[in-house]
């Protein structure tokens, strides 16, 4: 019995190892007809260079529609469809600008409206500008903020390593801040940018007015000028004149663009991964999230390039309207879960295309254990660190209407918020290889989920 | 006794959580100087936009090295001096050129002559291309090769993860491939550049000669063109007309600039932290090596600051003259041998100042593990992959002077064959939080080191 044991172990260990050794030979195939044959630079420079950004509503948007379904269906998959949802439409209306006047003297601020934003028109607001660096100390100034600019200078954290924490630190005074100024009196808010670039590109992003209280015009200033404009209340009296021209058209339809590739064994159970197709308006919407879009359909090109057979479906989702409304996301998950589809997992790709880091795993403890076992798998192609925690805006939705495990590709922050959301965010940023090496990493875990499934 | 050696192992573990965690403050602390206060990208850009590209022998290099000098001395450190050692002066001489005539049209091919290489003078070497993309093929086709100009169109291996080890493959070619044609008679060369960019940059570096035969003139070519060049050469004729300039004046002085902070307790056991202060002239030598420079600079000035007293005696090192002689790295060796200055560690930062992945190591089992066990007090910020191998061209000659165990820093290598030795070599390319974060890796393992030794 013993001596048959020993036998099973051995035959169950060869078999292991023959398991693993089968699936890091398929993933240096995949690597290797990305790497030597990839499409996803190609499809980045026709989607930022051809269409540019594409803001829900925008006159870009149907046409970045079109050309995802039919870049998709190129591709041969089983099935690809456009999804309706309905999408807010914000339009910026006009060139954003801030002048401030001080001791006598002008300078011109670059500045950009926040999405989402009401404009102030033509004639603009006027006021004198007063810092505050926190919610704390505009509470503790409240009494003296009436007719006033106000200027949240809070800084990026820089001791953070992650910059994204950095951002989830630091947005809360772009989300939140016109609207706590309002209450106060305040006629409009000038927010330093979320960034720790060491330029001056101004960094657009939504804001969300608490209609309670008047819509006051919102800017974000680029960081010299915010630096300048700190310094220079130091001495004396600053005032600023904005004007926006932001507005809300009707809601209009906009759309998921989705290709399948449909499941041997389980067909009813699916694994999906996206990026979302909208893009702020002042750059190209190559980072953020061009690229993710571009890894989505390249993991697709890439497993039927190798003919792989998933065992269950397989969901390539380019979601709408991710930046000022996420209701591409809402409806993929609402229509699927009406539909009564099981999703087993998904994976969103939305933090830039840089060189891979890791994945970030949000799901039950024996479910990561499971990912984290295919670390070795992963790590000769820079993804060696999978941890605790991500999933992403788009895919969030199906995580609270059905307990979908969730992913999130983790690439290497530290160049993100020089160029998220400002017009530096173009194709020129964006490095081929380590583009592709996030789309290896993220076919390759994917082929690995739908191989063992998760549980 | 059972009981006492329960006891004495719950100390040891409170103590070594005692010190692991002292030592994750004490990092933590290195790492919010760098981010918050670091001097390395403004000590950068002086050093990339004052002084510029940096040969051995240029008017540049004495300049550096009395930067450098005085950037090590405003630190304070025990020591600091200029180390002489005699430097090859090789001088290009002039803007190098191809002309391409092809049926009966011109095309200008985007080169740049191999450092070392001798001139062609003003009136050029012209003659009938013959591309081989290997040097099996050049061998096959020896026959062919007189007077004609060889094209050595070997492409990097985009299937190696490591941009490193495809130019480790490719590189032969720059270094041996002029005399390898020149043996059959060739008149010139032309080189495929080492990089896998997108753009059309060429590319320099070193060759070697081998004088047994001709030395004849070779230059390096932009992707673009040598793409353009393979396709051309397949529906006909095409002929080269090279001008370059380069040659070779005496032997000149050059200096490695050294600060050193004297150890406590073993003041004449060595650690020394380097850079090479010498870079190609097409560009600035942001990333090679203006970037390894800085972070040796800033890791002085961050033990400095924070009042940090090392046990060992640390050297700070900007070595003279990696890229065409080595001169540097072999003096300090030579140099520190010849006084019984025993060296027990050395690390260069020779790959870049891009966003952190690791270290490698070359040396004795035991002190590998070592360092691998200091992985969680490195991984939060970046340098989480510590592997066998690596070391450098200027702390080689100390391992083969007295055994010295070395290092080398690691920092992600997707860009790094987008810029080397190129004129996009500029300060524009490096990030400034991917540089710091270098910094703080590199002083958080030196300190590692100096506290608790190798053995």
């Amino acid at each position: 019995m013993k001596k048959l044991l020993s036998i099973f172990t051995f035959l169950l260990i060869a078999l292991v190892s023959f398991a693993q050794n089968d699936d890091s030979i398929f993933i240096r195939r995949i690597a290797d007809e990305i790497l030597m044959n990839g499409k996803a630079y190609d499809d980045l420079h026709f989607l930022t260079k051809q269409i540019g950004g594409r803001l829900a509503g925008s006159p870009q948007m149907p046409k970045a529609e079109q050309w995802g379904l039919k870049t998709l269906q190129s591709l041969n998959p089983d099935k690809a469809w456009l999804q309706q949802c309905m999408v807010p439409h914000w339009v910026r209306g006009g060139k954003d600008e801030a002048n401030a006047s001080f001791s006598g003297k002008k300078k011109v601020l670059d500045v950009i409206a926040l999405g989402n934003s009401k404009g102030s028109g033509k004639s603009g607001v006027t006021g004198n500008v007063i810092e505050v660096k926190s919610f704390d100390e505009l509470e503790a100034k409240k009494d003296q903020l009436k007719n006033k600019i106000v200027f949240y200078n809070y800084p990026f954290n820089q001791k953070f390593i992650r910059t994204f924490e950095a951002y989830g630190d630091a947005v809360r005074y772009r989300g939140a801040g016109a609207s706590r100024a309002a209450k106060y009196g305040a006629k409009g808010v000038i927010i330093r940018s979320m960034s720790e670039s060491t330029d001056n590109y101004p960094h657009t992003g939504s804001l969300r007015y608490d209609s309670t209280y008047p819509l006051i015009p919102a800017v974000a200033i680029g960081l010299r000028d915010a630096d300048w404009l700190s310094n220079q209340l130091k001495s004396g009296n600053v005032s600023v004149n904005m004007k926006t021209y932001g507005y809300f058209l009707p809601d209009t339809i906009g759309h998921n663009v989705i290709a399948e590739l449909t499941g041997s064994e389980f067909p009813n159970e699916y694994i999906t991964i996206g990026g979302h197709l909208d893009s702020w308006d002042p750059g190209e919407g190559a980072h953020d999230d061009g690229t993710g879009i571009v890894q989505t359909i390249e993991v697709l090109r890439v497993l039927k390039t190798l003919g792989y057979k998933p065992k269950h479906s397989i969901r390539f989702v380019l979601f709408a309207n991710e930046e000022n409304g996420s209701k591409g996301g809402q409806k993929y998950a609402e229509e699927g879960t009406a539909k009564g589809e099981k999703h087993i997992f998904a994976l969103e790709t939305d933090a830039g295309g840089f060189t891979p880091r890791g994945f970030g795993f949000t799901g039950p403890e024996q479910q990561f254990k499971k990912i984290q076992s295919w670390q070795p798998l992963l790590a000769p192609y820079g993804a060696s660190e999978i941890e605790r925690g991500g999933g992403g805006t788009d895919i969030g939705p199906l995580s609270r209407a059905q307990n979908t495990p969730l992913g999130e590709y983790l690439p290497d922050s530290q160049r993100y918020f020089d160029i998220h959301h400002t017009r530096n965010d173009v194709f020129e940023n964006v490095n081929k290889r380590e583009l592709e090496l996030g789309a290896v990493n993220i076919a390759a875990l994917i082929y690995l989920i739908d191989k063992y499934g998760l549980e």
